[in-house]
């Protein structure tokens, strides 16, 4: 049986990969990608937010590397900065 | 009933508070509460580890400010760290 941080590393796994094998590159999220992720995982969050440009926002935050589409080290620094924000 | 990803929020902030809250700052993990969580919640990778300076090393790291705790955004940066590593 999986500990806690084990659980947590495993999901965090089977949610980016759930997201990004929909479209074009399966290891990496792609715009429609991070808005579907963000619009199913966190539906409070977002429904929250007016702002049309925010997965623009996010993405262009997120994207260390400017390939726009977002890699899973960069998937997992937005879920540290969202656990620590919301 | 939560998300995947408030399932994984959820828990990143309870395991950091089973045991900043040990001892101490009740908000921040010192050396033995990071030497305790990753070897209760990281059994594996810690009992292939044979370097006794384990965790100063994985502390130096972590302490981003310099304070010899850990607060919760490092905590955050080092589990994001680990899921990436191993």
């Amino acid at each position: 049986m999986p500990t806690q941080l084990e659980l947590v590393m495993n999901l965090m796994i089977r949610i980016f990969h759930q997201y990004s094998c929909k479209e074009g590159d399966r290891f990496k999220l792609d715009k429609g990608e991070v808005k579907m992720l963000l619009q199913r995982e966190l539906t409070k969050f977002f429904s929250c937010q007016k702002k049309p440009q925010l997965v623009d926002t996010i993405m262009q935050d997120l994207d260390a590397n400017k390939d726009n589409e977002v890699d899973f080290n960069e998937f997992v620094v937005m879920v540290a900065a969202l656990t620590v924000a919301l």
